[in-house]
């Protein structure tokens, strides 16, 4: 059996689950929280069952979410999308990501992504018949604590091949954030050219500090080439009910539509129907920020008692923690050993590089997720310090 | 703006919907029931959302959901797939559909539809690069009552170019069924060749008469190569929730689920414990077969005094109507004045054509979905008896 597919085993996040699961290790690697939705919104859920919104929904989602979507969207980004042709509810982020490629990629068409990047994109691309081009990140250096963006790079790797850019900002594995110098840049950067921006923006109301999220949504010249993707898992603290959606301009989003209805045809609707009611009167997503940030600032402290050395996220319930000061071992085995015989588990960074194996996608570095009641935190914390 | 993708339109079923809706008509065309499910398995939704299970599930699905389905399967076919590597739960039998040919065709590859031909097939195959070869199901006629596969245009097809079957049984539109006596043709059909079988099943547990349905399970020479595709959303009037799964040697679901991670990752949680729970103490499925048989001849004898003449189903919740006694316009127009003029909602059979618009394509022929509470079929048959 020959396999046509893109060579690809099964996501480091599943295989890190298992093996948390398998050690019963303390999963700070998958990007899930270890706390519920709320109460009302399980009960909207329950209620939408009871109503009777069982059978599909229309194909592109329930009207009233769609609404909701672009009032939301309207009000932090100022920017006003139409429900009707411009708003698709989708099975989780994923399902966005994997139409849109579908639907605007073509045999012999380049991708740019950024590395480090998000495993699903690089796959995604190859399916579509695309060529990733793969944009490296600039390190950490002494004036900069965490990652950054080459847009030099960015703007060299563009060419007449060039149909899109693949951005995620809140950045996961990294947690860095776009500013709006950076979208001046990017403007400047695709002004002349036909190149679509796919923009991952799941991390959307995780932001740190003073900073405000850089939608793409927020200037009128990204606008008319992105397709802006994000979820309801994240912010509400669901990711297993795979609700996402995406924003694009009418005419690109009557294709993402032709793949969507052939891919899934429609999302489950008592979550569509509770999500619509619960968004009527939603909680400010700065209390989100808010939030996580003390769940970032609570592990990060808690790792200056230990050798371990976390890199500042901005955004996202991720940070990045180097372990040079612990272990010489590459990062998949690392992490490996880390479940195993300390049982805390961690994503190791060279998942989010094209060559994993690569001694340059080896930085001593593991991506933690604090998505968790701090108890957990406390436990795996006691754990990390033994080290 | 140039399309790269088959040119498709928006699906017949979200097109009559929409029609349906805009017209207050009685909507007997897209296949789903107006009444809700078994309030217990809606309860068990509630319970699985406040027990905590709202993260990412396992990517091929629930644990204890793919067991159930084993032991099911097993029971009514005699064949024990293996849950671990050959069972995987999918967002409803349309993503198990995709994801099975994009993981299986490649460009070049002939895949074999049957026609009058379910609208996502096509689209799907030629979205994955493959080339469907169409093989026209034969006419009824005097001595049939119904349409019929045409095993030898079937074999006819087959070539080494070919990669895929696409068999769908009990069969949408027609309401027709596969017998032993098929199996053992369709096993010597293929028994030479390396072609697959992509067995959309979803109607498995609505079967009328004395007649047991014919899976591909059944065959120990169909099931290494086979994939099967069956849906929670036909058989538990769920078809909002998009709950589906499918069945294939462990080799192939290894490529099916390189392309599912990819596709929505994972599945919903919550639908996927209650339904594991729920299948703990199953209703015979003859029950179902029961109820959908009184509706399907609530519906037929409404008819006998009306105009229309109802070719006999035999499985499925549909029926073909003809209307040749009544008006002599192709069927997407007979439909929108049906819609329109008499407030009654149905399927033009032509839309499981190739080419809807050819005149090979029109038949007289409507499909009608009987899915309905009987309040709603003699609402429908009131109307219908005035033409
Ligand atoms: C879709 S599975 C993994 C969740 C996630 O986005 C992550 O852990 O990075
Ligand atoms: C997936 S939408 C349509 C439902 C269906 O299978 C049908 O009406 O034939």
């Amino acid at each position: 059996f020959q396999s046509k597919l893109p060579n690809v085993g099964t996501t480091i996040f599943t295989t890190m689950s298992q093996l948390a699961l398998q050690h019963q290790a303390i999963n700070l690697g998958q990007g899930f929280p270890d706390f519920s939705p709320d109460p009302k919104l399980i009960g909207l859920v329950h209620e939408a069952m009871l109503q009777g919104h069982n059978q599909y929904p229309a194909m592109p989602g329930v009207p009233a979410l769609r609404e909701q979507i672009s009032l939301k969207v309207n009000k932090l980004y100022d920017h006003s999308y139409n429900p009707e042709t411009e708003v698709t509810i989708t099975s989780g982020a994923t399902e966005a990501l994997m139409c849109s490629i579908l639907a605007l990629v073509r045999s012999g068409d380049e991708v740019i992504v950024i590395e480090p990047v998000y495993d699903l994109y690089i796959p995604a691309i190859e399916l579509a018949g695309g060529t990733p081009v793969v944009v490296p990140m600039l390190a950490p250096d002494a004036q900069h604590g965490n990652y950054r963006v080459d847009w030099q790079r960015v703007r060299d790797a563009i060419n007449a091949k060039t149909r899109m850019l693949v951005l995620n900002f809140p950045h996961n594995p990294t947690g860095i954030i776009l500013t709006e110098n950076d979208l001046d840049i990017l403007e400047a950067i695709v002004a002349d050219s036909g190149v679509f921006i796919l923009s991952d923006e799941v991390y959307e109301h995780i932001v740190f500090g003073n900073a405000l999220h850089c939608s793409m949504a927020k200037r009128s010249a990204l606008i008319e080439r992105s397709i802006i993707v994000s979820s309801f898992g994240k912010t509400y603290h669901a990711t297993g009910w795979k609700l996402g959606y995406c924003l694009a301009t009418a005419t690109v989003m009557h294709e993402i539509r032709k793949v969507h209805q052939f891919t899934v045809f429609t999302v489950y609707s008592p979550m569509q129907y509770a999500m619509a009611q619960f968004l009527q009167d939603p909680a400010p997503y700065t209390e989100l920020s808010r939030f996580y940030e003390s769940k970032r600032d609570y592990l990060a402290n808690g790792l200056k008692n230990s050798r371990f050395k976390p890199l500042l996220s901005q955004g996202t319930f991720f940070l990045l923690a180097d372990y040079s000061g612990i272990s010489t071992e590459p990062e998949a085995v690392f992490v490996r050993q880390l479940t195993v015989e300390h049982g805390v588990t961690a994503i190791p960074m060279s998942a989010f590089y094209q060559n994993p194996d690569a001694a340059e996608s080896n930085h001593q570095l593991i991506r933690l997720c604090f998505a968790k009641e701090n108890a957990t935190l406390d436990a795996a914390l006691d754990r990390l310090k033994e080290l």
